[in-house]
């Protein structure tokens, strides 16, 4: 709410303010704050405050700047300007940054910038972007393990501008390999003359460039880490992932995964028009043929016997709860292996349970549907016992196929977020619409 | 990979090693890795390893171990071993622990702790599990702005065993109330001499223990802190939320996103059975009665006229691509206003793309059924027309649903991940039926 305000009126100082008043403005302001403002501005307040920032300001604030308005921004800024602020920017953001721009803009910023730190991200923008080696920035402290703390704590001082966010230092040995971290708490609470090597944590969490960064997450989460060390192929100690760019990861990941239930690939919220259809035309098509095929299977059963006619109205319900109940199974199935708490051992805990769930609901809905049918339906009595044993038995195979499905798929290494959902339908369609009207012709010959 | 064999080994030590064998192996181990040792033990194993265990490690495994283990683990400890294991747990670890037993166990284990664990556990205790109080821990270094750095550093090492994980310490002035923070790093490159007032940040980013803990999680995000101090309604420093806390909250507020969007409420991927059926029942319910009105409309249209069983095949389908297009542009408005990602700013745009997405599939399902409908379908020829054209029109209002439920929903200060999915099916259902139906009538009527 407070920052609500200030956001408020600093758009009126952008307008009507001196440069003074702006500048103080911005001293309270967190640079997540000052670049959401930058977002609501229009380009003339953006070019304003972003001449009025100091780079280093300027560097942090682009740094919070969201995707959508960042290509907008950094396009608008002059080759000089833009070098000198992401001189100024940690590693890992510049690379991000610099992926905005074409080839030909990438190389004349960093024509400018020193050699250093041209080497450090040109090495992060060789990573594919959701690796270890992606999410990491360089910028690090390491020492080796005859070095004292007196000697880390005078590296830390030293390095103080490059690396601003510190709560790790790393100790490596002559060909630079990771042999052990500290922390900073460590650091302190050891006497300063001690050597490094008595100080330092042996067992050491690392991670490798090319570890998805899923894994990654899944590192932090297990152990509750801060920050992660990197180390490249040959075992050398290439940069760190600290926790924050893993926050980001972790909803990352959520959103990949919410939409690809929902049967879409590729996407992000904020995806173009032309991406979001690209994205979702494939699941569809999958779960459009499938209800084509049950198109054709609910003309056939309607030719065998006129009287069907009269158990349609329900055949939506039944084929549309069997969707839902089997979507319901599959959520916490697929959710359950994501975050790793379906492991082997708990799967078929789980499975079991979700089947009786299904039976249970099943039971319940059918008994509903049953009572409601001998009210509404116009068929002969025995139509309300098949259209309540019909979504009995749909709801039991719909949980049971939920479960089972995606843990058919993560085996075969399928991505179970993606295919469950689309055949979930067209099994339940295909399923219901049989049992459903197989029972009905029953007692239509009966009756 | 490394530790799944690591774990395989202890499993075998555990049956056949000797005490020192199982306790050197147990050092190089992490705690997490432990507790997950545990999980898999039986109840014999896990007593041999918890009496093995000292104090300090016991506590910092079963922190690690998941909840329904959890209870079953703290059941089987006697009383005296529980008290001195929670006496060395971090506080909030331990208000957890305490929470599954019965309120006389939580009584014995607190009269054998000393006076301050007691206050800080029954502190903790007292707040609900989903607010800032609730994930907090008392443990924190708090000072005067009048000390000095080298104060603070002494102060940082005469709390070291109960301070474990630290990152930043609080400056307070005298009733208590915080007035600034300093990080670790500050302190290691200030002037030892120097004092608290000049060395630290004084717009400080605090939480409210009341505050809902997915608005701390945004704190996290948005500002990418690794701690966040928490004041009393009274503004009293009483604890701070550390980022490995936020790691879980994200996962558990997605899990329950998740959940919700399947239709159900109060769920856990782990839940029991009947916490599971009950959690799904209202859902289906509301989604049932939508379909069962649904029901009794097709039934109405189905007595007008005798001829519209031929249209009858092609209704499954478009009620449910109806549904699938209005979960995704759904699912892609829920899940934005979740992270925050859609603010007022982008919503409309997103809603102008979503419904633009809509149409677009809507014109190429639209024509591949009415290819497919001219030879499948025994009707008139028009048949085509109408089903290619009811399908259109049907994925540009589910679009169009999809992106305005969530959005009213969330104005009305109802939660959109929970409230939009029947609505949808309800909504796509009828107003399918309907315009199928009501068109075909027309073609009928001429043909």
């Amino acid at each position: 709410m407070e920052q609500k305000r200030d956001i408020d009126e600093l758009t009126r100082l952008v307008v009507e303010g001196g440069d003074q008043e702006i500048l103080s403005f911005l001293k309270i302001l967190h640079p997540a704050d000052i670049a959401d403002l930058l977002e609501s501005l229009d380009d003339s307040g953006r070019r304003r405050l972003l001449e009025l920032m100091d780079h280093q300001t300027a560097a942090d604030v682009i740094s919070e700047v969201e995707d959508p308005y960042l290509e907008d921004m950094v396009k608008r800024l002059r080759i000089d300007e833009l070098s000198k602020i992401v001189g100024d920017m940690d590693s890992d953001d510049a690379a991000d940054l610099l992926s905005e721009l074409s080839d030909e803009e990438v190389r004349a910023v960093l024509a400018i910038l020193d050699a250093e730190d041209v080497a450090e991200i040109g090495e992060l923008m060789r990573h594919p972007e959701d690796t270890a080696g992606g999410i990491m920035q360089a910028e690090l402290v390491a020492l080796k393990a005859s070095s004292t703390v007196s000697q880390a704590i005078d590296e830390i001082r030293a390095q103080a501008d490059e690396v601003r966010k510190i709560h790790n230092i790393y100790v490596v040995d002559d060909s630079e390999k990771l042999v052990g971290v500290a922390s900073l708490r460590e650091l302190i609470l050891a006497d300063p003359n001690s050597i490094l090597d008595s100080v330092m944590t042996k067992n050491v969490i690392k991670a490798r460039v090319d570890m998805d960064q899923e894994e990654v997450a899944d590192q932090f989460r297990r152990y509750d880490l801060v920050s992660l060390p990197v180390e490249d192929v040959n075992g050398k100690l290439v940069g760190r992932v600290t926790v924050d760019d893993i926050v980001d990861v972790l909803d990352e990941e959520a959103d990949e995964d919410f939409l690809k239930m929902a049967g879409s690939v590729e996407e992000e919220v904020l995806s173009s028009f032309g991406k979001s259809v690209r994205a979702r035309f494939p699941w569809l098509l999958a779960s459009w043929i499938g209800m084509l095929i049950t198109s054709v299977l609910i003309g056939k059963f309607l030719d065998s016997s006129e009287k069907l006619i009269l158990f349609v109205p329900f055949l939506p319900l039944i084929l549309g709860m069997g969707g839902n109940v089997g979507g319901q199974s599959a959520t916490v199935v697929v959710r359950g292996i994501a975050t790793g708490k379906l492991d082997a051992r708990r799967m078929w805990q789980v499975a079991y349970k979700e089947m009786g769930v299904g039976f249970a609901l099943g039971a319940i809905y059918g008994l509903l549907l049953g009572v409601c049918a001998l009210f509404l339906g116009q068929g002969p009595n025995m139509m309300a016992l098949i259209v309540g044993l019909s979504l009995t038995i749909q709801l039991a195979i719909a949980a049971t196929s939920g479960v089972l499905l995606p843990i058919i798929f993560h085996r075969l290494n399928t991505d179970p977020a993606l295919a469950t959902a689309p055949f979930i339908t067209t099994i339940m369609d295909i399923v219901g619409a049989t049992l459903y009207f197989s029972m009905a012709l029953i007692v239509i010959g009966r009756s």
